[in-house]
């Protein structure tokens, strides 16, 4: 009868971080273990207030520190993963940054349960087979039209047939500014490769800001708009919905549970949904949200921006879906998060990448390669220790 | 030219939290100075982990530390708290606590902007004038419905002319049993009373189990249900409100932005809409909550469960809404909560409470009182020291 018999969290930072759009610069590793197995998962930012979410006191019944739900629990189905999740939430109902803290646990704990019965994650979910994604290149834009262009050639030289341009200058200049940008990116891409744009919520609930790049985007044949506000701006993105014709809205990875994700489509009228696992309460959430988007002929789309840990948790939850077969790429890792894992999921020939026929997530820390990143934390409260960063081995 | 000079948190616990749904056992008070003005303020739970969000490391450039958009920021009227309000959510939003964290910041800010205009925070926030709020009794059901019973007539001989049930063990066992602890609260209370059901979430989204009791409820006149289903399960609180009659549903206390709250309203069809200040992002949110219901006929609750300062701060977004009358009163405050302030707002001889016509919020810490209930707290990232609990003076 495997039990959880740890959980640890790592942080890894690059040895500085800059003050641009770019997730990976730092990671929140997770490893949990249950008998002689060890799963390995990763939340989204920010690293050291999850830590603090994982051993914080308790502040009342329904705010309690998330490893008080996790540890010593049984681990021997999927119902398992399922009663830790649900027990997650209630207990730490009040501290918000749980669902981020959770999302890190259940992958690795679907890792873990992968390993323990030597199936894929992906068939643990439900799904018999997994197809390949299209893998778009996820970069920033340029700082100038220039660069931009050249980021979009270097791209399709490299063999990616889809890209996706977001957040540096976009939508903090002029409308004519962000023509000149998108086009650029077109024009270096190609005509017949897939172009997405992404706004990065720069326009809050501006309706007006956002429209007025619609022109532009549809000259462009852009597939979808990304995140023109703020996640749950849900009358906004429904009004420019209406207006953006064959440009689709694209949104969802700020959402933190399903409901939010549910939200952006039912009220939303987002074409595109895109989930973060490591936020949105792990592939527990995210498998939810793909059912759910599946029976609303709305596509789902992995979001990811860290490292092929992270990428292939990201692709489980919708891997048997074969006409959502976009996928988000990120091409300019820093090193700490190519170096996180041994493995990659390289695209090939077709430029196709396909999820490891192994045990769990198939993919494995190298716990060599990122010491050099680990960050040393000390959390005291009233002299006691609540957290150090634990051996890496 | 004021501007902002420091931003202090200070963790107060109970000596022994109990695992009960009594949110009054620890809290997390803001200070912020400008020139030789102080303001006060106060998030939600959990401290330890708004801690971590205040201080954290910078993650990427949508992910920063709650601090840097605050300190030495200028505080010359109201456009300069949204100004900064609108900072923290750019800076922050991928750090999920910081709502949390920037709901004591915002609440400090404009009890500081109170004092250096010489004007209640509610004038600032646009009422002429603040009327009484009707307090209700908000506590906890008891054990047995004896208890509950003995409960209900102890607040009404104290005078109260409402009262709340919440958490325990409503919910958790059979509709019978529900019916028995909500016909005991009836019964205590007598029947003039206005009576307030709280189901603390505890049906997730199994309107079923929800619409079970709403017999009882209507039997009993019940005013509201507060919170059947998780915060944010929409179609579930539609569904309800379309069975539940005259009883109206209540909720949106999770909310921790207004987005969120306008959802409840619009999706959820709530009667009445519950915002706790410490929680959606402070008083510059909760306005906009409240401006947002009246236009649409909801009733604006107030959600606290603390000290007298976040009860002040709690009313202020609602005071000049004559009609929305009702003021959720925590009547089993832990000594902590209750002793955090010199000031407390007491029911006069008609039941009523009235704001402080002081500038800011009203309400001074009682700094000497408190220093029993202050924990330490030392956060080290890589040898350096991010946080160490500041002196209480």
């Amino acid at each position: 009868m495997p039990k959880i018999d740890s959980v640890d969290f790592f942080y890894l930072s690059m040895p500085e971080i800059q003050d641009i759009g770019d997730g990976s610069q730092d990671a929140l590793l997770v490893r949990i273990s249950a008998g002689s197995e060890i799963g390995w998962g990763e939340c989204e930012a920010s690293p050291l207030v999850s830590i603090a979410s994982l051993v914080c006191p308790m502040s009342h019944s329904a705010c309690k520190p998330v490893i008080q739900s996790v540890i010593n629990q049984p681990l021997n189905g999927i119902e398992d993963i399922r009663s830790i999740h649900r027990t997650v939430r209630e207990n730490s109902l009040d501290l918000l940054q749980a669902d981020h803290t959770l999302s890190g646990i259940d992958i690795a704990l679907w890792d873990l349960l992968g390993k323990l019965h030597g199936e894929p994650v992906y068939r643990l979910l439900g799904y018999p087979s997994a197809y390949p994604k299209l893998p778009y290149a996820s970069v920033l834009f340029g700082d100038s039209e220039q660069e931009t262009y050249q980021k979009a050639r270097r791209i399709s030289q490299a063999g990616f047939r889809a890209a996706k341009f977001g957040w540096g200058p976009f939508g903090r200049g002029s409308v004519q500014d962000d023509r000149s940008q998108v086009m650029a990116a077109r024009e270096g891409l190609g005509k017949d490769h897939i172009l997405l744009i992404d706004a990065g919520t720069i326009w809050g609930d501006d309706i007006q800001a956002a429209s007025d790049r619609i022109q532009v985007l549809q000259e462009c044949h852009v597939t979808w708009l990304e995140e023109p506000f703020y996640n749950g701006a849900l009358s906004a993105y429904l009004h420019l919905a209406s207006l953006s014709k064959d440009v689709q809205l694209a949104g969802g990875e700020g959402s933190h549970n399903e409901y939010q994700a549910q939200h952006m489509i039912d009220y939303g009228h987002v074409g595109y949904i895109q989930i973060d696992s490591g936020r949105i309460g792990g592939l527990t959430s995210a498998k939810r949200v793909a059912d759910y988007a599946h029976k609303k002929g709305v596509t789902y789309v992995n979001h990811t921006f860290t490292s092929h840990l992270a990428l292939s948790a990201s692709i489980q939850p919708y891997a048997g879906l074969e006409k959502d077969f976009l996928c988000e790429y990120p091409v300019e890792l820093k090193p700490l998060a190519y170096e996180l894992s041994l493995e990659h999921l390289i695209p090939d020939h077709d430029g196709y990448i396909r999820l490891p026929e192994k045990p769990g997530l198939g993919i494995t820390p190298d716990l060599d390669g990122i010491k050099k990143y680990l960050v040393d934390v000390d959390i005291l409260v009233n002299g006691k220790r609540l957290y150090q960063t634990p051996i890496l081995k």
